[in-house]
């Protein structure tokens, strides 16, 4: 799968005539155009918390909003009732190793993980522990939090290497018979680095525990390989890599032979059995719909279909291997030129172990951070304290993108002007 | 407040001059200009369920999609980060009797119910039950199930006269100190019946319950005294009467003085302390925004922020006298032309315990509905079993559409055209 050959010597890195020949044959480069990119002078190194708009999305959008809605009014509820399970069949298909009637797009990644942790924790009541690590998303470990406490359930928390990512040796140390539910990410959002999913919840299903998966930051960028490792629970986001959006919904998978026995804590009607009898009595869907709530935003999940259909179209294979190739040249490049300069690879070097995305650390992160944004027209993205996360979308960055952006970086810490901006946090996403 | 001199008599009603000399002296008939209305045939009678599209939607849609998205990228959450909380105080001021800081948008009805009624029976953790009445929205129903099952509480359900809706009389007679809870709409989703917000929170308050109210079918039609009240909670739809777009997020109202003592169940990164942080350490903010979750749908939030500044601006006294002036004519045409036919009224009649819709009986509604849409081109809507909701929403329809509306359900009755229709259930909402 994974075609190192493109990978430049260390020493041809820096030269720009390495990025143009890179991109030159690069099967992917294609897909460039498929997106809008109205700023030729930007390097946006940032896919990875907001992907690029697909150009076709505006006028998707254009239509629902005049024909569907302004046109159609209340009857297009008929082309959008199935919306959420159609769009979910299609990232299952095009982007996650799942099938049909596994994903659907309902809510936000939050509001999807207290569902499917809330149902995981009570399908195994006998068992009183959810075991995650310090590397989650805040926002996942802020919803474990909040259940356990509910609950008087024990958060059994793995302390991670945060640039090498969460270890499998480390899961099976810390597994047991008292773990109901063990949730990980798939790829970290500071690091990259990728849990090995087959092994952790081999590991985890020896155990008798079910696993949840967050793969807000693999899916649509590296293979996701739910159905090999029989995961029993996922989110995930498409605003990133799916490119849905700013806010588009998320998604949940739940596992064929799982969504019978789980129920999840929600109750509302589009989750009912038969929606629109509007009868009294609550009774779970019988499938996926059960995961379900209320009404969902329509014109947001739009342009969900959109970037998942060009993700789909590119392949995620390819973009696996441009990914690795990506990153790995980035990484040459921070070594040539940023390591003399103070920084530190934040992210595993093993290819790998390593999502799409590079993180570095510097003391000045976040200074330098904003005058890249603000004085040399690249985005990055800072994580506290001292991370700048560089996330080159292998859909839509080309390798003269990566050199662009990191030889105005090289020259902005050079020139040192990042020196005269406050030390504070980002409001940024 | 009602001006009921616009209404004719019973014996003016079916003459269609009279519709055109109330339009003609219809204050708010220069709003129906402010909306998308592209087939001048249709009589759209459903803006209860959805409302139509405001003309500067499109555009503000779109920009938010090529400017803020496309060329702003990532750097656009600057802007995007406090539309919820300001949305949410445009609703405040401009449709609520609520104060900023106040209402805030965020997620779906369904889940706000959720998150709110969790609340309020985790600050009573010494009452049992959850009262509520049998002509709530399912989905509120189902929430309050599946909350009560999960904690072992009772849910107390008040039966009502579905046609005249929810007494204050029945909820006294309900009322304990064992409540922690009351839950109602305040227009009954059926019947259009108003429920007496101020009287029903104080019985509740007498008996130290807490009070959520459901304002999906009153908010943006009729006044909402949530103040004068005292209200302790409440939730509410952008989609109907405030015409934010199909599936536009929700509101959620949290009386200032209890923000502090309520926490919601579902803790995520938006309702944080201190969010871009990232600690791992979950600490509720302290305001409105605890009951915040996830990111949200930003596509779908801009067309809120243009029906509500509409709806502020026609007013809501305003709208309530059209909506109870145009109710009233659509009785008295139904009075004279529906009831031979074998409908008989489904809400109250006295105006001022009534809302801005109708509903009328017929043995045959489904089928009714089915073919008015499909030969008739007028549009409705069915409530299970017998029934047929007449919307006409004070900001977009007229007289001349109740009459013609009237009319054409007249004439499809007399021909019996509804007849050859199969006896089914509607999919649509």
């Amino acid at each position: 799968m994974v075609s190192l050959s493109q990978v430049p010597t260390p020493r041809a890195a820096s030269d720009r005539a390495v990025a143009e020949d890179l991109d030159r044959s690069d099967q992917l480069a294609v897909y460039r155009e498929r997106f809008v990119s109205p700023d030729p002078t930007l390097v946006y190194l940032d896919g990875n918390s907001l992907g690029r708009l697909p150009v076709t999305t505006a006028q998707r959008v254009a239509e629902a909003v005049t024909e569907q809605w302004g046109s159609g009014l209340i009857r297009s509820w008929e082309q959008w009732i199935d919306m959420a399970q159609s769009i979910g069949d299609e990232i299952a298909a095009g982007v996650l190793e799942a099938d049909p009637g596994e994903v659907v797009l309902s809510d936000s990644t939050t509001v999807n993980l207290y569902k499917l942790a809330a149902a995981a924790l009570d399908a195994r009541p006998d068992r009183h522990v959810l075991l995650t690590d310090d590397d989650n998303f805040p926002t996942d470990s802020y919803v474990f939090q909040g259940l356990t406490a509910a609950r008087g359930l024990e958060l059994r928390v793995i302390e991670t290497d945060l640039d090498a990512g969460l270890s499998t040796e480390a899961v099976q140390a810390a597994m047991d018979e008292d773990v109901a539910l063990a949730s990980f990410s798939h790829v970290a959002y500071r690091s990259g680095a990728i849990a090995d999913m087959v092994a952790i919840t081999g590991i985890a299903h020896d155990s008798g525990a079910l696993t949840l998966w967050d793969l807000s930051h693999s899916g649509g960028s590296i293979p996701v390989p739910l159905r090999s490792a029989g995961a029993d629970l996922a989110v995930g986001c498409t605003y990133k890599y799916l490119c849905g959006g700013p806010g588009a919904p998320a998604y949940l998978y739940v596992r064929k032979d799982r969504q019978g026995e789980l129920r999840q804590p929600i109750w509302g009607w589009f989750g009912q059995q038969d929606q629109f009898a509007m009868t009294g009595q609550y009774d779970a869907a019988p499938g996926l719909a059960r995961f379900l709530v209320g009404t969902p935003p329509v014109l947001s999940m739009i342009g969900v279909r959109e970037g998942v259909a060009i993700v789909a179209e590119a392949g995620i294979g390819a973009l696996r291997t441009k990914g690795q190739a990506l990153t790995s040249y980035l990484i040459d490049l921070a070594d040539e030129w940023l390591t003399p300069l103070g920084f530190r690879l934040a992210s595993p070097r093993d290819v790998e172990r390593r999502g799409s995305h590079v993180t570095l650390h510097h003391p000045q992160a976040w200074q330098i951070c904003r005058a890249l944004i603000e004085r040399y027209d690249v985005v990055p993205d800072f994580r506290a304290p001292d991370r700048l996360r560089l996330g080159p979308a292998p859909l839509t960055t080309s390798y003269a993108d990566v050199w662009e952006g990191l030889d105005r970086l090289r020259r902005l810490v050079e020139s040192g002007v990042h020196e005269s901006y406050p030390a504070q946090r980002s409001r940024v996403t």
